[in-house]
């Protein structure tokens, strides 16, 4: 049995994926891949998705430079949602911080702060208009 | 502005929350939140999640005693996405190993293989019939 036979797909064909960071274990963010873009993904060894906004495929990185590449990826009970370790080079979010995850609600369960450093601006990134 | 303001819940209103074991940075499970579990999570300090099949509310830990303490509660760039640091009471996965996630894809692409070991079986966690 190959293990697409044991995902599920949303009505839309879609799975969620979630991006860890192997080395540190930093959670980097999440996006949906279909079944052709985990085939591009193990066939790559770099990170594929599919936009749900352009609908197309985009590889993490293509514009930022900023690739992941795949050292495991594991689904979860139910099949219905993956979890893919890479090496990250430099940030993962495209506001520039190392993880998209990068603000936390404060202890008065309201109000929010960020909780790591921007490492880049999405200018010095994507590049001056 | 409160941090509620800053998510976007899908048309069901819902939202994903993964969670990640704050001691090992193991991300156990994903699962779905609405806007009333966040906030019953972040009152209680326990996680409480949203059941799409069951359509009512469940306490992580509830049946099983394997309850979640949630240290953190971050949101992603988009606020589409929830991550959850918590300390993790037993087995997160109802199959009883500690991660949903106990199985990886094999180099060739296809086959796969557990990840970690069973901790408990399930009729050891829920009980025998």
């Amino acid at each position: 049995m190959s293990f697409y036979d044991k995902l599920k797909f949303n009505s839309d064909g879609l799975i969620p994926a979630i991006v860890q960071e192997q080395s540190t274990g930093r959670v980097l963010m999440m996006a949906w891949m279909n079944r052709a873009s985990i085939e591009k993904t193990l066939a790559a060894g770099k990170t594929h998705f599919w936009s749900r906004s352009r609908q197309k495929f985009w590889m993490k990185g293509e514009t930022s430079g900023h690739t992941q590449t795949v050292k495991d990826l594991a689904f979860d009970c139910d099949g219905d949602t993956l979890l893919i370790q890479v090496e990250q080079i430099g940030a993962a979010c495209h506001e520039g911080y190392k993880s998209c995850f990068f603000r936390s609600v404060e202890s008065n369960g309201r109000d929010f702060k960020a909780s790591e450093p921007q490492l880049e601006t999405p200018e010095e990134i994507y590049g001056k208009k």
